[in-house]
């Protein structure tokens, strides 16, 4: 019997060439570094890797250079929905053969469908893939897989486990109250970075975490000293990954702010599927100055040649500090602003 | 100069076989059908179309089927929506060369955009599009488009439209009184059929209207009705209406109930792609009959051979009367359920 | 039996002193100005009227104040929602005393309640109390009132109407099909002002427009005008009405843009009740040109000494246009901004 | 300077005689129960005190009774919103008269406003209390305070703490790093009963939890085991109440379920102040008895002499396996029902 999913799984993002090809050996050079700092799987076709902005041979694509790269070092997650329940199925089929450990299925999306939908989609599926499925539930895009039909659903001995996004605790709990005591190999993921560790205190065996992309020694770190019990040390951790993930998450549209920090790493993600205005991209440019100093903060990265604002220890004020101080800057140097005399 | 587009466009239901593959004869006998009923044009590849649940080759397969149905007779609006603004522009190329009068794109869902993000995709597009294009927006699938960002995507000479789902009509009346002024060419279509009415007084030129599958003379009569400035006939008919879109929309999932419906007018549209439950089956069956009095009532088909109960005035009442009768017959005959002697 | 509502009830503002107390020479003056420019109601202790904000001596106060007034000349709808439902009973039994011709009684708030709650709560009322009650259903603000719960309040015959904020034509279409055939007497209100025409051609019988504080003589020729079936001339002024009521209602705290435009008919509003800081102050007061430009637009006030920019046809781009010109040029009276030289 | 509030203050419910009138015996009884049994402050006039459901006089009386009971043992947070910021100024310098530590302010409801008016709402009763302040956040019922909001706020040395029933773990690590760095002797809690323990992981000082009147003994357990840094029996027991709060939430009107368990502890509620239908209360009937197994299993009361069914370990099940059969047995003695011969 396999062996249960638990650890930090990285949803891996897709760097692309100037043209919006993948752009396939800097997403090989990506995926092995992930896996030398020490992630415990990879995830391809999360939301975070845009498997709704890949065609369908994309995404094949993607799953199997992940298992190819991978190599057996660590299991693969494959994210596997396509258009319908029959062509989701036939994907479970190829990501066996590429070796996925399992696939992950978002619930169903764009319509909203009903908990027993829901049911009756999953249940398909789990009924004709030949290998482990895990439940995927991001109520804030896709249709939400509710308590009742989770424990519905795990009843399917294919089924073996659940990532959340909510980023819900209450609703942590209630799963694993739910559903552990008849099946203590379920596995309870979470989405939410900024509660890694409050989840695992309510029972998550892991995360499947964007933020992994571009801190992924930092989410390991957390991962092994909440496991260890080290509560305290993790939630000092646990308030500096906050301050990164807001910055990651807000001012950009998701997933560019992982996009942009994970650039801070040495890799070239290049300019992403969704289209961007010019207002768009200034913005885009001081921001990243201000994740650079984040990132220094944690120590992976230099700081920006200029230097960073002394830190407050108050994000929003430290960060809205930096962008003033860039669009000033910006402004200035391109003639639109005068300064009083 | 093309025409400004008007009317009902039908956004037309695709029969499934045994299988779940597209049953091209029966599409094509379906949208001859349509047309011959009256309808201004055809809409495939839209909500109602489930263009979510087919795969690329078969939205441009259906595209085709439309478009060489129509032959000249009527104008297809072709939903175009693919993955990604690259894969969506080439499709706008091929439904040009398929002859359709213009594409649909539904704003980017999943993901919730900005304003600014919903901006620069239309834009990139329509800078890019050699076919028109219409907006379409339906906030509760998809990232809303705001009237200030219609209003500037309104500035590109190649987009010609929106349709709009949000069912509001004090939207509706922004959006004419942002764009009208300045694009007098510009088409406003509502995809909410229970106010059409109200909808063209607020300044629509017409509907795509899911109800168009199943009654599509009516939907046609209402908008006729409408635009002579009958109103008062036109509101006795909304109200019918409003009975057949409710009972059509509510207790199944979408768009089965519209699927349910157009099968009493003649077509096997099969079982759709998104599984259901035996629980699921059984509350079907029994809405169709309640559905099969509805349409009766609208004289478009036979009532069941058991005949409908009496009518109260009363949409709720009745349909539940209905429903209990079915289910307790039901149970009845299955020998689940004993009368009190 | 009383006569139906129907008609343009205006749910009235309270002035204030600078003290914050009820300026209650400046009501009786602005109410009899209402009554002469020819509402056909009064309905003091609305949402526009900031019950919440007023203690419950004072909503009496109010409510005998706009009894006395009005003096039979119009009806008295009067809001009387209290703590529970025993003390609203009690207020039902004063404005009875005070001549009221209904009370207005808001759906339970704060908690949401379960249909079945609200139910209960409304039949307790409708049984005990001694004046016909009339329903108000704003879901923005308070518990929902569906349709169904609608239908079996409307059993109640204390219960003689509802007064709906939702602003949801397809709602209003639903209630009207559903209670008017059992009770012709009942009467329905919108309270959305920007579209008060297509709701009557929904059914609606008339209006509780927050509107009618600034511009009564307008949506009175606006009721007139859709009673009489003129829809054409009706549209044209709805259109005008919708750029009024935008202005009043967006970028204000809800009701001070109402307050704002009923000074310039020449009443003193007061600071009103909900403290602002002096950001919200300045915004207020370059708002209040903007508002007055539009005021001079329909002809009810003069417009500004400094005069309005050109209009564009375009709301928010006037708007804009209007503000940034008011700050701007607040800003260089201040000494914060120097134009290039 | 006075101290930090910590532990579990709970929101005190208040018992009504059959005339609705307060139980002022019963209501002295309860609170001296609820400090015998080690909670760490009293907190009436809370959301489940229904502070919005009594008049000003009532409101006045019930914190009058618990600072009287209190008389100096626990300190008393003393629930004071009133119609309008002069008037919940007045109920500041009441309260602090009659002994309270301190005042907890609901952000404005009924209207919602924007971060803006929020600010300044509570900055006007900052500046003018005599008394400490705390904020009292609950986004579900009233307008949300954000982050940057409660920064700003936290400027206002008036202004020691914040009551948080969001129950979202990510905003307590949110609020605790924006604001602990400047004020460490803000206080921080959370209304969320069923994540406590995360939310004190997550920096949260204690809790003002519903349940505590019910389960004070079980509460207060669980706030010493988190703050004793013993997380694995605390997470342990934090599960057994989950079960208990979800029960008294979600079946109930909101606060009906935990007055009918806080009945079963020798107290007499009394009917509450919203009506209820017969069907509610059959309901009620039955769901009683669920909870009373559910408490007898942590082993504050007996069990139902009837007996309760065996517990499988999944809540939603055990609860829906006792409903039906209450409900079967009601049915059956009512003679609604016959069994199959």
């Amino acid at each position: 019997m396999a062996s249960k999913i638990t650890g930090i799984y990285v949803p891996t993002l897709v760097p692309v060439d100037e043209r919006g090809d993948i752009n396939e050996p800097e997403l090989r050079r990506f995926l092995k570094w992930l896996i030398d700092k020490g992630v415990h799987g990879l995830y391809p076709n999360g939301s975070t890797g845009e498997f709704v902005r890949l065609n369908a041979e994309e995404r094949r694509r993607v799953v199997k250079i992940a298992c190819e790269t991978a190599d057996g070092r660590v299991p693969v997650l494959a994210g596997a929905a396509e258009a319908n329940a029959r062509e989701t199925i036939k994907a479970c089929e190829t990501y066996l053969e590429y070796g996925a450990r399992a696939v992950a299925i978002v619930s169903p999306f764009y319509y909203r469908l009903s908990p027993e939908a829901v049911y009756a989609y999953f249940a398909e599926i789990a009924r004709n893939s030949p290998i482990d499925v895990t439940l995927y539930n991001i109520p804030m895009f896709a249709s939400p897989i509710d308590v009742p039909t989770i424990r519905r659903l795990a009843e399917l001995p294919r089924i073996v486990g659940i990532k959340d996004s909510s980023g819900d605790v209450s609703f942590m709990l209630r799963m694993v109250a739910a559903i552990r005591p008849s099946r203590p190999d379920f596995t309870f993921l979470t989405g939410w970075d900024v509660v890694l560790a409050p989840m695992m205190l309510a029972g998550a065996d892991g995360g499947t975490n964007a933020s992994g992309n571009a801190i992924p020694e930092v989410m390991c770190r957390l991962f092994e000293l909440t496991r260890s019990g080290n509560l305290e040390e993790a939630m000092k951790l646990q308030f500096r990954i906050l301050d990164v993930f807001d910055t990651m998450l807000n001012p950009f549209e998701f997933p560019d702010g992982f996009r942009a920090a994970t650039e801070m790493r040495g890799f070239k993600m290049g300019p992403g599927r969704q289209p961007s205005t010019p207002a768009q991209q200034v913005n885009r440019a001081s921001l990243q100055k201000v994740l650079q100093c984040l990132l220094a903060d944690l120590g992976v990265v230099e700081p920006p040649a200029a230097g960073c604002p002394p830190r407050t220890g108050n994000l929003q004020k430290d960060q809205i500090g930096q962008i003033v101080y860039e669009v000033l800057h910006e402004l200035e140097q391109r003639g639109v602003l005068w300064k009083k005399p």
